[in-house]
């Protein structure tokens, strides 16, 4: 079979899944039970596989479908073709949500970019087909490696000891205060050798949380610290913790919510700013950055419509002297593996990058990613290094068909309202 | 051999050579009879040969030398990290020339820029090298074409019958007034069937090339029409052609010299500004469409650093809403394939690209591109889809080594001298 054909596609399968969650706080909720992800295979007509990832709720699933029925006979170097093809196939999902997502807070839900995070899914699960059958890792299709490892920062999260439905809980115990905070980062640094860290913020009130940042600063003295409130506070409020933070953080994230309110917050502080809430879309960076409303961009490779678009997107920072580092939702280990090709190929990538993937105990691939001084070694194998693990698959997919409802959409507020009736999603500015 | 080793590089052949050129007017002079330029060859232990090609002057051929000494041993699928090891070993040139370049018109001519230019050319014999091991087209190894063809565009000279020097001339005879430069138009439209138009102006004084664009626009009607004085006027001058012009140009190009008269320039009319002069780097992006200096910007994949970095520059654009477009100077089909792939990976490519490539009667390829309708189908062949045709390159290799260095370094205001022994390279704005 020459190249050409063996590169077609021949069938794509999407499996939805339910994958467990640890009961993580953030200023909407708390994180349910379990979190729907959708892995998308692509199979070649010469027979390999390539495996993707991206969010699993039924907006995600809704444009997916129409794309997996597209995409074979097309090539798996067609990459570029792939947003005139969902443009066109995927229709308007209706799911325009202009609010602060309840559930992934990932900034303004429109069709298009709920489009984006579905053609990421499929692009991956492209590039890893075609790696595999060219015997090529990922980011040499990306112009490769400017490094052989990729540093990630410990994701702290406020958190309850277990769900409000109970179930098994895990052994990590609550963390609500200060203490808790340092004991949850100690564990970070201890397992998987994390040298920076961020903490969930937007939970409790400010002041809570400014100590619980000084504790870590105490704890891990000279360590670059974050901390992301998720654009819950107001101006004034995100002010006040610039000034007591400023020398502390090494940058304060979504502080306040939406490019006017950040805009207002940067002109008067010296602490950079970062987003992955304000500056999500090509269209929303012009004018961010024109306004100096970020001083740091979050890429999330499902947000931008894939591993050659946060390319694309690095280049533009660059060019505008605006800094790049990493965003994480929760996800399962093909999209981590897909997001260390792409951070290996960006030269000017100086911020460790964000994963919630410590949190997750289970997965879809046959050998769990291990973090080693806090940094992942850039896979040399063909395609992302990763090899599906189908039997986990099948539980976790099974899992998803079994649910009655309640989880195939994520919904932070409503795991809350299980503990705290009255619970409403907190009107933004929260403080 | 596996993949890996096959697509390390094993040896690189740098060929410098003089290939012919018309004695085309512009601003600072006129062509001379021969103009050089760098071929490059990467050959990889698979035993698969790459070719690129590049600026030849001696301020390129200078850091192209010590880079082609550092590739053995890394990967073509390297490509990123050409960027860092130029930096590394080519050392800084010293040809830093704020002025406009008297040979090519090509802006701004620093260090940097000449590193990048010479980086392109061996980036591009990594693709063609990675392509033909791959069995891959180099635009399936960009994300895959958008368009099975690309358009350019006529790109009409002043020009005289026969260098000063003598020698052979063609038969395209003079073109010095708006009857020659509509004949020359014919005949390119008759031969290569482009279907809009573009005039190297800055030759004569502007109401003489207005008449020409008139006459093309009533010999063309509805055609696109572009004139290009390489900065030659004042904003007085410019705004007063881009008045005589509105409704007749698709776009005015580099009318006046720098961001600053642009800038006042695109400020006082309608017409969309073009440049490949004062945006032909990443670090002067920022600041022209600030202040919305120029409204398309004409990639040069030598200048910008190669095919990948053509593309960042496109999403640039496409994300601050300014137009691409592609330029030419004097090149090779080498070159002009690689022009072709990049070209059509870009979605909103929307004008036609440029191209010397008719004037250019020598190549080093053994099957020359042939425009249909004006545009040119992108090749589905591994690589670049061209092969070398080693005697010719040798014929105009071993020219350039009998040259006693009057041609090695292009010079259009030298050229003009062996006509006009008092002719100075202009002074900017000339009108």
């Amino acid at each position: 079979m020459d190249t050409t054909a063996a590169l077609t596609v021949d069938t794509v399968r999407l499996t939805p899944i339910l994958m467990a969650d640890p009961p993580l706080l953030n200023t909407q909720g708390v994180h349910q039970p379990y979190t729907p992800r959708l892995i998308v295979e692509v199979v070649t007509r010469g027979g390999v596989t390539g495996v993707g990832e991206t969010y699993g709720d039924g907006k995600y699933l809704e444009p997916a479908r129409p794309l997996a029925e597209a995409l074979p006979g097309r090539s798996v170097t067609d990459l570029n073709g792939l947003f005139g093809l969902a443009d066109e196939v995927c229709g308007d999902s209706g799911a325009v949500d202009e609010r602060v997502d309840a559930g992934g807070l990932r900034g303004v839900q429109t069709a298009d970019k709920l489009r984006l995070s579905v053609v990421s899914g499929f692009e991956v699960a492209c590039l890893d087909a075609l790696g595999k059958t060219l015997g090529l890792p990922v980011h040499a299709l990306l112009g490769g490696k400017v490094r052989d490892s990729v540093e990630y920062s410990a994701y702290l999260f406020y958190r309850w000891a277990a769900h409000p439905e109970g179930g098994e809980a895990d052994d990590w115990g609550a963390a609500l205060d200060p203490a808790g905070v340092v004991a949850q980062a100690r564990r970070f640094e201890r397992e998987h050798g994390f040298g920076s860290f961020k903490l969930k913020g937007g939970v409790f009130e400010p002041d809570r949380e400014i100590a619980a940042i000084r504790a870590l600063a105490d704890a891990f003295p000279g360590r670059p610290l974050r901390l992301d409130p998720n654009g819950a506070w107001s101006v004034g409020t995100s002010l006040y913790v610039a000034e007591e933070l400023k020398g502390v953080l090494e940058y304060l994230e979504d502080p306040a919510s939406g490019i006017d309110r950040m805009a207002e917050v940067a002109a008067a502080t010296e602490l950079p700013l970062a987003t992955n809430m304000c500056v999500t879309t090509f269209p929303e960076i012009a004018e961010a950055f024109a306004r100096d409303a970020v001083q740091i961009v979050l890429s999330d490779h499902h947000y931008w419509g894939g591993l050659h678009k946060t390319r694309e997107l690095a280049a533009i920072c660059r060019t505008y002297g605006v800094g790049l580092s990493m965003h994480s939702n929760t996800h399962l280990g093909i999209s981590l593996a897909a997001m260390t090709h792409v951070a290996a190929t960006v030269p000017d990538l100086r911020h460790a990058c964000d994963s919630h993937y410590p949190w997750q105990t289970e997965d879809v691939i046959t050998s769990r990613h291990v973090f080693r001084n806090g940094r992942l070694t850039v896979s040399d194998a063909p395609g992302l290094g990763v090899a599906l693990d189908r039997e986990r698959l099948e539980v976790l997919h099974r899992r998803w068909l079994e649910d009655d409802g309640t989880m195939r959409d994520r919904d932070d507020a409503a795991a809350m309202r299980k503990a705290q009736p009255q619970w409403q999603s907190a009107p933004v500015p929260r403080w």
